[in-house]
């Protein structure tokens, strides 16, 4: 019986983590959780899963729902009870789906416990992929990948030798907005942007599919987790969000990694390995149903949002950080109706050029670099 | 080192399998030949490689070469001949690469001195499946697949535990008459059938591709190769052939192998795993490029020859025996224009048709099968 802890689980990755571990009940207990805003789903949640420890976001909710829960669930709260959820439990995986960089103290903490990371939170590894996967190799822990991308490529490279991997191929739906042209996005709303044709996803992450920051963060994520040099990570858009990425070896020879678009394949991959069970809720993907597949290149001048991660992630350092803290607070902006869709890459751009980038930052740094640019790019409005 | 015995040397995958052998003159080297009718070509191999020993046909060609080849090397011929270069001499590794069911005696022969198999003769385990897979086990040698079809489902299932496959789908690229109804099928002619779209290979499995019996051959190969019940083994037609093939697991995910048409890279594969090395000559492919990959149902009864191999696999016992054999004869009587491209079908039912099956046949039984059933389609004439 394997004991999960569940960063996000009002999320849309907690909510599809819970589906697979009810699934599951023989090979899954839910150890801890963290919680959202939505507090009616998490009391929902609680009552369904009795957790051992819950964690919310501020006091205000910790004294809410300490009057609302079963004794034997301890509620927490903050940055510490974030902490207690990801890495003082007894837990064995900790799932780490909370949006944004607010999951990259917790995701150490927990390797530094000796948990087993799967790791849905992308903006973690893009803001400090050197500290995570330094932290992860000194404790031995693995870090298994739940984007579908990422799980792909991790599935491909399944009993195969690192060193005959000569690249990594990516594919982007394109998102939203995969058929306009640069001027035809002057004027579009929030409304079409959260229109993702073929994931059904959070807001932050449906934007990023519409900038392609998405897929230059992804970029960003595969190098860290399969040490892989950028020149080595391509892009290519595939519309139907089928051959979810592939591989290719020095022999010629490419893996792809193919389903039905549904996350809960690569959750319940990251909570199953080695092993894989049954996922009796998602669709058989039938190829004659699906007819055709195609590719088409992801032009960088297009989608700037792509050379800037491929940029940021060359220099590196603090680089990564300012891209992905830009990005936030600008789709923040964004969704909060403050700023149009292509001022988001605007902002970012000119987060990133002010930024002097710093080599090798400590948690310390990154946190302030963060908060440095968050600042920066709210003074832009 | 590995030393390589190569049944079928003057063949198209003997050839390939040369040119895979000069690449890499640090991993591998020639230790003993078989070669076809081709004497031109088997002394023009014979003098670059200078393989210890070599096997020709007949006595005629014995006498032939033992006057042309350089005095250390051996030459021995017909059966017996075949058997020592797969047996008796030090190579660790045999290739059988000689077309129609004369490999199997050899195949046999080799698992049992203990060499691992490179398989590219399907004729060997569609006659014999339970033979050579019964002999694999016992001597505890791997069969490795070089049929891109199968050496792709190996592929695929690198590191994955083989209880949760789900589902094996070989593509097919529907050979030259593809697109051609069953009525226009009537007056083909040798040379169109003879012009495959994708792959350049030889007469007999350019022939089989056309009829789609290759296809059939195939799904019975990955019966055994596999260990896979005939109704969780797929075809789909797929004409770029760029997917060689796919597996499903019991989590819906899919793995696929990928790559351009080049039989070299699943000969390579077979003779340097579990390793991959760099395949220069192969081309790499380009997605963007290939643009769309297209899917579409293999209908059984356009392609009759597919439902005849899933019939007789189920059958079993000599039924596939008979198959291949049936098979075997057909294309040769259509290569020599001594019958039309539907008579191989028609000839192939007949067979069928008029044989009792016998279960768990010893090899004599097989190869008695096999000479009744050639003589039967000769005498359909």
């Amino acid at each position: 019986m394997k004991k999960i802890s569940l960063l996000g689980a009002t999320g849309s990755i907690g909510t599809q983590t819970l589906d697979v571990i009810k699934l599951h009940p023989d090979q899954f207990t839910l150890e801890a959780i963290s919680i959202g805003k939505n507090l009616t789903l998490g009391l929902d949640i609680i009552h369904t899963y009795i957790p051992k420890v819950v964690s919310v976001i501020d006091k205000e909710s910790y004294e809410y729902l300490q009057s609302r829960v079963p004794d034997n669930v301890k509620v927490v709260y903050g940055d510490e009870g974030l902490i207690e959820v990801a890495a003082n439990v007894e837990s064995q995986v900790v799932v780490n789906a909370v949006m944004g960089s607010v999951g990259l103290k917790p995701t150490l903490k927990a390797i530094e416990a000796g948990k087993t990371m799967a790791i849905a939170n992308k903006e973690t590894l893009v803001t400090a992929g050197h500290l995570v996967m330094g932290a992860a190799k000194t404790h031995n822990v693995h870090i298994l990948p739940v984007d579908s991308e990422h799980s792909a490529i991790f599935q491909c490279l399944n009993g195969e030798d690192k060193k005959a991997l000569e690249r990594i191929i990516l594919t982007a739906s394109g998102g939203s907005f995969r058929d306009r042209t640069r001027s035809e996005l002057k004027d579009v709303t929030v409304e079409s942007a959260l229109n993702h044709p073929n994931w059904s996803m959070g807001a932050k992450i449906t934007i990023d599919s519409a900038t392609m920051m998405n897929k230059g963060l992804e970029v960003i994520e595969a190098h860290w987790l399969f040490d892989m040099p950028y020149e080595q990570i391509d892009v290519v858009l595939h519309r139907e969000s089928i051959i979810h990425s592939l591989v290719e070896f020095q022999d010629t020879s490419m893996i792809a990694q193919i389903g039905s678009p549904d996350m809960r394949v690569p959750i319940q991959y990251a909570l199953t390995y080695p092993v894989r069970l049954a996922l009796p809720l998602s669709k058989r993907l039938n190829l004659i149903e699906v007819g055709k597949l195609h590719f088409e290149e992801a032009n960088l001048e297009r989608f700037r949002c792509l050379q800037f991660a491929y940029d940021a992630g060359k220099v590196g350092g603090t680089m990564t950080t300012v891209l992905n803290a830009a990005n936030e607070e600008a789709v923040q902006l964004f969704l909060n109706r403050q700023i149009s869709f292509l001022d988001i890459e605007a902002y970012i751009e000119k987060a990133l050029e002010q930024h002097i980038p710093i080599k090798n930052p400590d948690l310390d740094t990154i946190v302030a670099v963060d908060q440095e640019t968050r600042k920066f790019v709210n003074t832009l409005i």
